[in-house]
């Protein structure tokens, strides 16, 4: 039994190591496409920053650690087609020798592409690169190639004539983190995003808390503004080399620009599908690979995972939300399968969370547009609880939105923004484990959830919010159907 | 419809604003023994610190916040009698009037009353008090004595004589939180406890750190040690005035002696169960009334909630542990069904939570003892998981204790010890949730929680640890009954 798996990431890695503990005599081999197996991506802005010190460290674990499983890795090297009649693929390593590879059972985990946005200056033949400092961010060769530029622009650079400026296209996730990280490098950033508030992925009453974090950091925040082209730095404006010129325009039509040292573009990822596609896979949302809740993708013997593959999401059902978090769970039901179990994907509530500066912001499911586009009849309410007793102290509000169903009580969804050490991160996951189970915002009440005054209230901040949405909306328990 | 409330502490005020929120034309009289309505005992132990500055804010609403809702507070007024055919109680105000109050429903939340330990010194007509420094604590009243010796005491006291010392007897909950508490005031503390662990609510694996935190911050920690006598103390071996002596034995049967200003014995207390036991309502476990899930009492139009009442345990059926959360939430539905709804108490799961210094211990459900008594065939294990990515500055392993039944593959318990700023009381929340659904330990890895490497791994610490259990006791999802 020869399991291959495509892709070194979280999906590969995690297929990789379940075939192993479910069975350590299945023989394991593992492509990976760069020099970087089981690197954490969500770690990438942490190494920018300074505040992971090596790049090493951002392996969840070492070659060594790998190969101790028995698994083999192929470094280097890509698989360039699946012969699925043949059972074998098509390889291409570092010296550009191509060969085949036969499979039992192949896992694929090619993961996402970094999405150039249609600006002047990003595409086409003479687009700008890494070498005019601007940057896409999503692989350890893009990191590289990032700091080789920060290395360089720092060597280069004369404090007598201010500080670094930064221009990052995108506040979602990787953009405000790149805010943070940049800042903390003391570079100054200015951040667009075309939509009317930052970090998307919630609702504006929250993004505007971190609007407002960003702003007290020292970052220039444009929102509903669209970057329209980025250029070489020319004369007359500014002498500095090297400096790059961008321009824009706001809700009002108005011409923005800004003189920067360093452009990154981080507007989000799509599904790197060609592999799979090019096998007979059929694609869905996003132009996903389609698979079931098994991971297979219908091809014969053929499993994927991670962020090339649609979503089951338990409330949407078949989506595309790429997470690192689904990709492990993703990866670990693949490689069971791969070897003979019947192991499924439970789906995800597309749970998120997010820090920036010393704001922490979290969601859960759905919220009110994305509920009524699944065919329910939202409402949402906002609160403020505190995150322990005021009495004891430094106490901090959490702003919670709830989202509940108002035909069936039911809990729909939860967004939560407060300070870092709030225990947001794990406030949310009480609200995904009663989403998990279908539980009505009602029923929140009835969970025997911990307290001690400095950590947290009699009522939990969870439960304080979603009894409020139950004095808005009487739709208790007994009306769920069953 | 008026209905009367004995007491003013967790229970009754939460039957009283639940009754309010459902039926604001309700008329409502609480009934409160003290001046203190709605307190948070929890939070004595912050105030006698000197962390809580003053002791009105300890009150989780202000007299004029409860009165605002309409409902009546007899203060300083004991519940003496109930009259059940009579639907009438008879009160006993501060000037020692004797009077008769008419309802039409009654909740009785009179609370428990601290257990004064079978110690010579401590019991008996010669009994030593505040007055001698020596002290329980449950009420504001022992509250605002001990703080009235501690003035007394720092008065007094001159710093050339090194440090006051206090010696508390017991090491659960309020016996730790003390420990911490006296220590800020720059107190040395002793903790003796006859269990042969601190914290003897988690397992000893974990009491074990804590008392290795006690140690750490100073205090002087006597574990299988029964403490035998309190003097007042005598000159041969001391000359400070109002000085206690007290001896002790350890598991050796060797005597210790300890000489202390100020003792405090913190070892439980017993359900306060006379008015309702007198009017002939059954009693249980650990003497406590006796009720259903709707919270009566079993005499007509009679209610009861908090720590006067037995616990129904959503895995133990009905016991006795009296927590804050769960005197909330029985009261809240003592408080719906007085004015006629249908409200069902869902059941503890003993979710607990404690900061000590800088380590917070938690737990929710069963240890192996608990299950093995409940008739499971529990195992456990041990892991620590660190609380976020290991690369990402800051990183602390959380020791998490996972039990499961290796019949069902369910889940049946949790323990965590961690640092403060780990996010362990919302973690155990997590475990709560699940426990309260009765998921298995495999399926916690098909919960999707939310990850950040500054905040959690993607697998969160509470997977990690259930991933391990089940690799060690293969009892998966599917050999659960349904």
């Amino acid at each position: 039994m020869h399991l291959v798996i495509v892709g070194g990431s979280d999906a590969g890695i995690s297929a990789a190591l379940r075939a192993w503990e479910l069975d350590p005599a299945a023989e394991v081999t593992v492509v990976v496409a760069d020099a970087y197996p089981n690197y954490s991506i969500c770690g990438i802005p942490y190494y920018i920053s300074g505040e992971v010190t090596h790049s090493t460290h951002l392996a969840h674990r070492t070659r060594a650690d790998l190969e101790a499983t028995g698994m083999r890795l192929l470094l280097n090297t890509r698989a360039t087609a699946i012969d699925v009649s043949g059972h074998r693929i098509a390889l291409r390593g570092s010296d550009g020798q191509s060969s085949w590879l036969d499979y039992d059972a192949l896992v694929v985990g090619t993961g996402a592409t970094p999405v150039r946005p249609p600006i002047h200056g990003l595409t086409g033949p003479d687009a700008l690169g890494p070498e005019d400092g601007v940057h896409l961010l999503h692989s350890m060769g893009d990191t590289f190639a990032l700091t080789a530029t920060l290395e360089r622009l720092t060597t280069g650079h004369d404090p007598a004539q201010g500080p670094l400026r930064a221009l990052i296209i995108g506040a979602g996730y990787v953009g405000l983190e790149m805010a943070e990280g940049l800042t903390a490098r003391g570079i100054l950033v200015t951040q667009v995003e075309a939509l009317p508030e930052v970090l998307p992925t919630v609702d504006a009453e929250l993004g505007a808390l971190v609007h407002a974090e960003l702003e007290h950091h020292g970052v220039t925040v444009h929102t509903s503004t669209t970057v329209t082209a980025v250029h070489r730095g020319a004369a007359p404006f500014d002498s500095r080399p090297g400096q790059l010129r961008v321009t824009g325009v706001d809700a009002q039509d108005r011409d923005l620009a800004w003189d920067a040292d360093l452009v990154l573009a981080v507007v989000g990822v799509r599904p790197d599908t060609a592999l799979l596609a090019e096998a007979g896979a059929r694609t869905g949302p996003r132009d996903a690979v389609v698979v079931d809740e098994t991971m297979a993708t219908g091809l014969p013997d053929v499993w994927a995972a991670g962020d090339c593959v649609v979503t089951h999401h338990r409330q949407l059902g078949v989506t595309y939300l790429p997470l690192g978090t689904t990709a492990h769970k993703q990866g670990r039901v693949a490689g069971a399968n791969a070897i003979g179990q019947d192991a499924r994907f439970a789906g995800s509530l597309g749970t998120q969370v997010l820090k920036v500066f010393d704001l922490v912001a979290a969601r859960t499911g759905l919220r009110d547009h994305e509920a009524i586009a699944a065919g329910r009849i939202p409402a949402t309410i906002q609160a403020a609880p505190d995150d322990h007793k005021a009495y004891y102290p430094g106490a901090h509000p959490i702003t919670i939105r709830v989202t509940g169903d108002t035909a069936t009580g039911r809990l729909l969804g939860a967004q939560l923004v407060g300070r870092r050490g709030s225990e947001i991160a794990k406030r949310v996951d009480t609200y995904a484990t009663a989403l998990f189970h279908g539980m009505s915002v009602e029923e929140l009440s009835d969970l025997d959830l911990s307290y001690t005054p400095p950590l947290g209230t009699p009522w939990d901040a969870v439960q304080m919010v979603a009894q409020a949405w139950s004095r808005q909306h009487r739709a208790g328990r007994r009306a769920l159907p069953v």
